[in-house]
Order: C-alpha cells, then structure tokens, then sequence
C-alpha cells in the first residue's frame, strides 16, 4: 500500500490540493482553477495537469476528491449522502473511478436534509471539514459555522452530522458590493472595523433582509458612513444577518480561512457569541485523512 | 396662466412624461432614459429633446418634475423633505429652475426618515403618488405598498406621510435572476403560477432571506421546481418575504403598474392579506396635479 495519497477540495471557484505522506501534509496546490473554468469532460485532462508536479515523483498515487467536483456540473455526480451523515455513511456513497495516468481516486459525496427551518438542503466539502472537526476536537455535541460564498451551520452528535442549513453570505455581499446600485460609484475601497462593527449592530436590530441593506445608501447619503467605506459596512450588515440566525447563546466551532475566521470573530465579540476559530484546512485535511483510512480498511 | 403643463417622473432608469390640459391627461411619453443614460450636465437638453414635440406646440410650457432627478446624480439636487410630508412641506421644499427654451420648471423634493425599524430611509417619486392616493380615496388612514425596484411601505394619516420603509425586493430579484449561482445555466424561463405560489408560500415559514433563496437551487435539484420556472419561484421567494414584513392584517393600498400589483395581488391573496389595487400613473398624475395647483395658487 503506497504511503502517499494526495486529498483534494475541488469547489466551484477553487481548486485545492494536498501532497500527504499518510497523516502529514507534505505539499499543496492552491489554484483559481474551480469547476468553472473547467470544460465539460476535461475534468480528468485538467486534474492531470494541476498535479503534475507530484505525478512524476509519485506515478499511480491514489487521490481522494470532495467538494462541487461531486456535483452535476462536476466531473461525476454522486448522490448525496442523507442526514444524519457519518463518516461510514460518506464511504458507503463514496465512488471509486479510473484514471488514464494509473491513479485510483475517489469522490466523496455531499450531504442532503432538511434545513432547521424546514427547506431542503444540501451541502459539498463541508461535510468532511465537519468531519475532521470531530476528530481534531471530539466531543458529544458541536455546533459549527464554516463561513464562506454558501456559508454552512451544522449541528453534530458525537461526530455525526444531525443537521445543517446554508446562507448564502458571501454570494449576496459580492452581488450587493459589484452588481447593486449600493455599490455603485464608489471610491477604492478601505477595510473599516468601525464601518463594518456598525454594519452588525445595525442588523441586530432584526430588519428584514431586503430593507436592511437600503441602509448602506441612506446612510451614506446622511454622511453616517465614507464612500471609502461602504464595503465594510454591507460586510458586517450580511454577516450580522448571518450570526443573528444562530440559536441562543451556545459555544460555536469557527471552521474557515484564518481572514474569514477573523472577521466573523469581530462581529462575534461585539455580539458576544462564544466563537473558537480552527483552521478550515487542517480539519479538510483530517477529515479526508479518516476518509482515506476507512477506504483502505474496507480495500484490504 | 398657462391651461397646458407637463408633469414628469424621472427616476433611474425611465423616463415618463404626460402632457397634461388643466387636470386632464393629453399625451405622454415612456422612454427607457432614466438618470443612468444622462450624462452630468445635459439633463436640460436631454430634456427639452425628450419633449421636443410638444414644445413645438406649447413652446413655454411650464413643467413639473418629481423622483431621482432631484437626487444627487440628478438635474439639481433637491434637498428631502422630513416626515412627516405633506403636500404644502413638499411645495417649500420645491426648486424653481430656468430652461434656455422658456419654460418654467420646478423639481419636487423626496422624502427623508426613520423607518419603521430605526434605519434612515429614503424616498423620490413615490411621494407623489401617495399624495395622489390620498386625492384620489381621501380617507382619514392610508397604509400604501408601492412595489417596484425598491418598494415603499408607507404610513399616511390624513393625507400627511408619516412613515414608511424600503425593500429592495425589485433589485434583489434582479441581481439573484441575473448575477448569482441560482439564475445560472437556466433555460429561456416560462412564466408558472404555481412555482411563484411556492415561492411566496415558502418565504412565509420565516426562514432568513440568505437561506430563503437557496432553496431555489436545492428545490431544483429535488425536482421540486422546474429549470423553466426558477425565476418566477425566485420571484414568489423575494415578493412572499417582503410581505411577511406588513404589519397585521390591516388593508393595504397597492400602488403601482397594473402587471406589477396583479404579481403582489396574487401573492397576497394567497396570504390572506386585503389589497385593493390602484394604477400608479394615475396616483402620480393626480398627485402632481394637487402640487402644480399650489404652485400656481403661491404664485399667483
């Protein structure tokens, strides 16, 4: 059994991969190379060559893939594991493929349910972050927000996933900040925290979504915030919006990029949520890590 | 004095005249050349090529002019008038301007104030169709949906706007339909009564509106609605959750475009809720009316 494996989150916008020797990352890839840049039937070609590199050290190393790559516009739809999801459940759906270079890989599929406010819903690459989560931080309860693009809030029990809904959080502030008449002729842009910590305290006060964000117009026009600053401020409305969906005040694990996380934690002080920040990679990488173990076991 | 006169809303994105005869509508004309397509300092000669027709026949005609042309992006900027408004704090709030051609001109301020959930709000153009309003059915309450790209819900108690409140319902539908994950790679859409009624229907269970919407992607993906029907479900989502917002069961005047109130109509029939439509034109017609009578009366 070959030692190396190489995991990979392939999304919609980003394509990321890590070189493991076992448990230990040994290099990694980070390219704007997502799902949409990439031609219908030239997922394989494209994988190819991302990973090059490591191809001619380690010629038929196994890969294990998560994220949209799973997805209708991937490169082989998986049908989504259903709630609850374990990580045996993730193996169970799980689908072998070949590769033309000799790899053998694996896509792991995406989680569906039912979201806490009773919509359908559906969730690709977190799931194996909320898995790793459980093993770097075993407990008999997490509740975890892995912001992003889709930002998830995912309720675990004794490491299976009971529960998750999405907000599309950082979707509606890239339309609002390039699309909208909000972000229309503004000025170069500076991050603010005063700007952005108004923006979350203005969207505790429980406003409707759709009425919320006419406060970035009116309150520049009042001169309450700089032109300059208009991005930080629909930052913190849409985040703001985002935390006062989370039900009451129990700890939360923060799963994300150290700036995403860091954001969130501004809001989350000024809000006085209990938030712990872990590493979205390390707990991608020690999710998949279980995942790759359990393959192997079930392969021997 | 002068029997003709010509009343005009000038808003973002459409330009609408009508040649009025006392308080008798004669012509109009509907152009798609808001605020957007004027470049600064050609508002006047776009305007007198705009009407050129009818300058040919009333060469000094005097002219009334309402909405985002008295903004700053506008003609001139009109400073807001504060709540609450009434028809004689809009006429004090009103600028005379010359034109090169003769015509005497008056842009008519918006509406500043704090809406009905603590934010600064702000309004042009639908003042005077609320005015109109409470012309056309004079009565001792008004609550007033005025739907559109930036709804107004407002509050009039005899005939003086008290309050009201924006929803960006028109631009988010707009944005979601055209700019995000959920309107791409969609066939030519079909117009589905049930997929809106789903919508509206949906919004209602009180989901936040960063969550709301996915479920246009994830009810797709279930088979739930149709590739051909997701901006019209889309659309029941943004028009469903504003709605939510009205406060209690009161009756609300719909104020607005005869296709546009029939969309809100249909959703709010579905609710329960009491609507009784009213053509826009008509509002803001008889509303300016009321303004340019005042106008001649201080004049005279």
């Amino acid at each position: 059994m070959s030692r190396y494996w190489i995991a990979i989150d392939w999304g919609t916008t980003n394509f990321r991969a890590f070189l493991m020797q076992d448990e230990v990352q040994v290099a990694h890839i980070n390219q704007a190379c997502g799902l949409l840049s990439v031609r219908l039937g030239e997922f394989a070609a494209t994988l190819q060559n991302l990973i090059q590199p490591w191809l001619e050290e380690h010629p038929a190393v196994p890969i294990v893939l998560a994220g949209m790559v799973g997805s209708q516009q991937g490169w082989f739809e998986i049908a989504y594991a259903p709630l609850p999801a374990t990580a045996r459940s993730l193996i169970e759906g799980t689908r072998r493929i070949a590769t033309s270079w000799g790899s053998p890989a694996w896509i792991v599929p995406g989680v569906s349910g039912t979201s806490q406010f009773g919509q359908p819903d559906v969730m690709r690459g977190e799931e194996v972050q909320l898995l790793g989560l459980s093993v770097l931080h075993p407990a008999e309860q997490h509740f975890a927000l892995l912001p992003g693009t889709h930002s998830k809030h995912a309720q675990m029990i004794n490491g299976e996933i009971t529960a998750f809904s999405t907000f599309m959080s950082g979707e509606l502030f890239a339309l609002l900040s390039k699309h909208s008449i909000l972000g229309r002729a503004l000025p170069q842009q500076q991050e603010d925290e005063n700007a952005f910590l108004l923006g979350v305290s203005t969207a505790l006060h429980g406003a409707p979504f759709s009425h919320l964000i006419f406060s970035a117009r009116t309150r520049r026009l009042a001169g309450e915030i700089a032109d300059a600053h208009v991005h930080s401020y629909l930052s913190g409305l849409v985040i703001g919006y985002e935390l006062l969906a989370l039900p009451g005040a129990q700890r939360a694990w923060l799963v994300g990029s150290p700036s995403l996380t860091a954001r969130y934690q501004l809001a989350a002080d000024q809000i006085g949520l209990d938030f712990v920040p872990v590493n979205g990679d390390d707990c991608f990488i020690r999710g998949l890590c279980h995942l790759y173990s359990l393959l192997q076991e079930n392969a021997s």
